[in-house]
């Protein structure tokens, strides 16, 4: 039976802890947070478990395995460190840190001390994610030539993050997760509104291996809320709309054919219109499925598909658009 | 009574005849076209046109006054150029040239000469567009602080320019003109697929003075097709939809409110979520209004809305893009 | 070659005249209209045709075989019947007569004269109704369990019959078609509105053989345009929504199963949610569909899909659906 | 301080706990059922409150003010009842009872005692029926000519009662608060599918005075959910659709205007296409304000807006309605 702790009991972590709760092959004991009446409500939530005011009683007690964070980012780093050396096993809110150096540092100490660390990249374990995943690997678009995302709504509420830190993580992980190849620049351009210190809009793009191009708006000052990926494929494009509450994806049988005749080429490109279908999506909480993930990983000393590493990535990714809108648009290596 | 010509009756052309031949102050006395069976069509469709396969005739005659001109791209500054020496007016198919300095020429040329050169970006004259020009214009949706024109669906059929330049010149004529303001730079990012020897997609950024960042999504590859334009301003929010028959424009009486209080930033951002509406749009068809409005300007000595130098500056924009395009994205100046 | 005559240029008789100019195994050779200017339009169009403005011309003629014929409903049963008594095949527009004994006549009429008696029900040639009977047909759905049909917009222009006649034929048409069994009553209730003298708005209720309840909403004042169909299967379910430009018909798999368990009768009933899938509609014109039908049904001697007969059953069931309003909503035969 | 007692903790009284317990001036202080792991459960989540396996003690005790009764519809009567007997206020689940002259005495009972007799008609209290009320109330439609409610989805689970008993009480109590004016009569037909003792599907027609029809179609076959209603107005017309996450209500200024001008009646008939406008609506909990406005009736002595009187006229309509399918679909009166 994992034992586990949540850290940061704000809007994510009750989530946490009712999820680790009723986990199987997993146990809340601890949960941690400065406000005295988020602990107390967790303590008449779930009788029994310790709460505790500081970190340290967390990371000291030897009652613990599993240590869930879900803190401001800037203290990501300082405490997955603390669990990490402490022996615990971790997973952390997203994004791992917000400095690639740093993110780097906490994979080779989870490597090194031989703990699981995961990061929660919620939406990767999302059924529609998996059903796309399950997709593309199965070679039902064929090849991908190209990817689109955007996730905008009105937002900017109470953040110490720029829009691309914010919704950012989400889209980035989601395509690093469904493409699957390495990164050659990735270039960004944001702008900042109604005097806020960070961008409040962004437009990502990100160029992989292949001559496949993928591109990302995020913003928070947009009227209506779009949560929209769409694939296209040599065989076939997919949609994948957040949004609906059912036909999330469909998949469409259409493209452009090219049948190259030397001499002849503009009347060889041509349209294929074919069925659209929408399948079956699982209707399990996201949450709960990372949980299970993560509980199944530690006890079989797997690697976790959002482990530390893939959140670097998104680190990586994210560092260099960041360093992209300061720098005039330059295109960037990770 | 002006009187009028078409050279070019492919796709386009038949739609400007028909306009030409019905409109108030107006009468189509000739047509010009290399292939004779669709002479011959107009001509039963238009009894006692002239016509002719060869534009001499029509350059030629003392009996036109306006010729409108509907050819591929790389026609159009040698049959504007000649129009106008000729002493014609002159209407031509979008974009104005596929060069800056061609555009440009044309445009000097018209002014020497006293004509009227007018480029047919016809969603200018589209009711929804007009619409959305006169609310920001009475001020309704406060400073715009951001532009985004999604315009994708399944195309590349037998086209001899990029999706920039097929697409592009719908998006950036309706953004100059409901922007209007100068622009700082521009950058670009397309690909290619399928074989293909231009861009297949491509994203466009253009910033605008006064923090007013435009970006452009076209695309021959999408499974879906979308006709969307967004507009951020400090009072209000505009999204156009053209795939919709009714209630294309929608205002949204949203935004993000800042409350500086010193020491307390963050708390002080509030979403305001009020009504929306969608004014009735006149049912109009755009090209009507177009050929009307060129009449006028014909008649009254006005410059058109689209004049050569809207169009000039339609081409010195793609321009730009396309040799962002082809600069590892550099932010160009036009 | 099929020598074809349209009797009434207004609104659909034009579209009759250029299916029927241009269809494979068929020719134009007259048009009838009391209007001398409608004449004058359909000469230039098509040149060489002849022009009456009585229908003696036509019926009197030894080179007309088809007569189509668009005229105002309470024409239809004289002019059918004077075409086929003259020995001319007929295409009648929608709905064949107002009235069940002189539809019957007309049926008898053609069966005796052995001429083809076409009815124009056109969305019975359209592809996506052809879809959705292919799709029955074949047993996806299983066994029909209900039908419900919406088709309302803003109307009431100069009709000078009820709603359920204007509106209704197309329901009424299609229904029968997929649904292709006897009916057991027809019940129905309206309502008129604004002053005027016909139903505004109706609800029709047909019962089926074999439990099949169907159901119409046919309506004048909507602010929204609804087309929409909804089948019932104990396999699957269908919506055909004509509206949409691409995936007009969706499949669903879906349903609700019952394992009869004795006396745990409730937790046995379930859903089933399975995946959706939208079958590519080919694009043709339905029209252009229904006069090749004709064509070839005149040519080799066969009966056609929308004849006389069919045509009937929509007139009995409009009918006994107008006598229930009549008669506070009572349950009749037809 | 009103102290409330929750009897039965299935589905929806939870819900009802949670209100209660938070809402302001009332208390929760005891929960009945007779499963004793809800009780538990709701014993954890209020520490301290009374818990019951019987509803003597609920009714015996004087520390009780109101009970809310969220029990299966047959045991509606008897505990409503017995809950007025002992000096209760009551707010019972929606419908009042499956039976007519039950509901009369319920009401007739409550008024002898001086008690607020409450039917959980939760949406009535929604922020968007609200607004529709109110929309219509100020005269923004005009005479009202038409209400058209379909509430359709995939159900079917575990229900003792018809679709039209289980969905019907939601569509009938909103058409009967919006509407307001005397039923003239009822007529309905329904169809069971799948071996069910119910029906699964119905159609039902209330004609009210001033001829004013309404039609509500309820099922549970559907494979896609809806929860629209529209209603017609002489001015203006009104779209609810309760899927939608925002603008659930559109308003449309549109209609068909009738100039009669003698003897040339048919082109006096036109359309009127104006704005559309979708009301910023309160994003409150429905049931959070029904129990606000339960405990300001109790307080000070008003009655609610769904009380006894009202729920009884939901059950006559669908008492009648139910009768009329059992009777060839007759009209009744209620």
């Amino acid at each position: 039976m994992i034992r586990a702790a949540v850290i940061g009991l704000g809007y994510w972590g009750p989530n946490l802890a009712r999820n680790l709760s009723t986990a199987e092959g997993c146990k809340l004991v601890a949960v941690c947070d400065k406000d005295a009446k988020r602990l107390e409500r967790a303590s008449k939530q779930y009788p029994g478990i310790e709460t505790a005011a500081s970190t340290d009683a967390i990371f000291g007690s030897d009652q613990i395995d599993l240590v869930a964070i879900a803190t401001p980012v800037h203290t990501h780093y300082t405490l997955v460190k603390q669990a990490l050396e402490s022996g615990k096993h971790v997973l952390i809110e997203k994004p791992l840190t917000a400095d690639v150096a740093e993110a780097q540092e906490l994979v080779d100490l989870a490597k090194r001390n031989g703990r699981v660390l995961m990061v929660d990249h919620t939406f990767i374990y999302h059924p529609a994610v998996e059903k796309l995943q399950d997709t593309i690997k199965r070679g039902e678009l064929g090849d991908i030539c190209y990817y689109d995302s955007v996730r905008i709504n009105l937002g900017l509420f109470q953040h110490d993050v720029s829009v691309l830190w914010d919704l950012g993580p989400h889209d980035v992980s989601i395509m690093q997760y469904l493409v699957n190849r390495p990164v050659k620049w990735v270039q960004a351009v944001g702008v900042r509104h109604a005097g806020q210190p960070v961008e409040t809009m962004a437009y990502l793009t990100v160029q992989y291996e292949d001559n496949l191009l993928a591109h990302v708006h995020v913003n928070w000052l947009s009227p209506v809320k779009v949560r929209q990926i769409m694939i296209g494929g040599t065989k076939r494009m997919a949609v994948y709309d957040d949004n609906l509450v059912t036909e999330k994806i469909r998949i469409y049988d259409r493209g452009v054919e090219l049948h190259s005749v030397e001499g002849v080429h503009q009347a060889m490109v041509q349209y294929r219109i074919g069925d659209m279908y929408a399948p079956a999506i699982a209707t399990d909480e996201a949450l709960k499925r990372a949980i299970q993930h993560l509980v199944y990983c530690i006890r079989e000393n797997r690697t976790p598909i959002t482990d530390g590493a893939a959140g670097l990535r998104v680190v990586q990714i994210l560092d260099a658009a960041q360093r992209s809108i300061a720098s005039e648009g330059a295109r960037l290596t990770i």
